[in-house]
């Protein structure tokens, strides 16, 4: 092997918010390979538009389900591990002529497909740069700390059965919930159990061109799957 | 007002870690502000190392008190609203002359000192740009992601009393233990209490050149107060 297979945390959106070192391999790099829904550009190349070399060699990995298939349907797990297994052999044959870039929305081990990469390929082989998570351009894009003192802070994804949501966003100090879409009604549900429905802003885009803030309480409709809705915390504060 | 007072989150330790944004703004500064305990150097200009330009004037900001007053004690309150009051003047009347930036070690709206800045001063004069958290280095340094699928992520700081660290540690999938200095043998105490102890690891100076993991069953003696615990989740993975 003569190369490495490099997952680059691409941050929340904004291009100007990835690391140095991201910047760097992405800007040099010959093989570039990123996840998508088919048919989709998907967001990661577009956060890359303009920095990738023009030679690059660009390769899509179009997951073969997103949401047309229940997480519980055991086809939905039998066709991803399939598709990983693809890649990472895909991926490892592609190494021998030189590194392979990996694009990661976000940071790579916090909720990211690469992971089923990453442990299906051997250890020496991978390197991971970590990214500005999601959650952090939202909370930065909202104008307020998520965590003061020694606040607890909760990251929830929004399709958890409602008594649990309501449950843990009751304990809680501040929450980040991920995850949305077509959660929304059950999430608003849970927040009034828990008392924090007021208290609750909804942020799409974070960082990006798009980004849009408005408390959960003026909000009707649809909303995005990636977007986040935060619970600031209310900790000490000299 | 010419100049605005803009915070810079410079990530979690590596320096090629922060982001082209927060490199490109510090590298052109010519005011540039840190918090520090008095007496050392501070984390924050260790990791700008060679970065400033030579003509910037640096301003240290002196804590009034560290860990010499217990949090409980109103003084330890007063003395450090006090401390935030008077760099708030004295940072507002630097801006006069041009940007002042103030540099945050992780991200500024994550348990960060700046927010006592930042909610003192007029909201138009002030600028954040967010970092990679120092608990995001510390996951990817530690070779494993920290949530899978549907895992809920909980943030702890090890001041929290001992019965409240148990059953937040019991209850969740995945864990970020912070702020761990002498909470150490009470969080030892909790995660054993949470049946956790052995999948604990502890992560000292994550991306930076002393960094050292080991599993926290390993551990003997003192940790520095900016080590981070992990409990890695251990979710859905096709």
């Amino acid at each position: 092997m003569t190369g490495k297979i490099i997952c680059l945390g691409l941050g929340p959106g904004d291009p100007e918010l990835m690391s140095v070192k991201s910047h760097r391999i992405l800007t040099s790099a010959r093989q570039v390979a990123w996840f998508r829904k088919a048919g989709r550009a998907g967001q990661a190349r577009r956060m890359v538009q303009g920095l990738i070399h023009e030679d690059a060699r660009e390769l899509p990995m179009d997951y073969p389900v997103t949401t047309e298939i229940p997480l519980s349907d055991p086809r939905y797990n039998a066709l991803l591990s399939a598709f990983y297994d693809d890649w990472t052999t895909r991926l490892s044959d592609l190494a021998r002529n030189g590194d392979v870039v990996v694009l990661c929305e976000g940071d790579p081990f916090f909720y990211g497909s690469f992971m089923h990469l990453y442990t299906r390929l051997p250890r020496e082989l991978v390197e991971v740069v970590p990214g500005i998570p999601g959650m952090v351009g939202c909370w930065t894009a909202s104008g307020q700390p998520i965590t003061w003192g020694d606040d607890i802070l909760t990251v929830l994804p929004a399709t958890l059965p409602e008594e649990a949501l309501a449950r843990r966003l009751a304990e809680t100090d501040a929450a980040v919930v991920m995850k949305i879409g077509r959660n929304l009604p059950k999430l608003v549900r849970a927040l009034h159990s828990a008392g924090k429905y007021d208290r609750a802003v909804l942020v799409e885009y974070g960082t990006m061109p798009e980004e849009r803030l408005r408390p959960l309480s003026e909000v009707t409709g649809d909303v995005p799957y990636f977007s986040i809705v935060l619970i600031h915390g209310q900790g000490r504060r000299p």
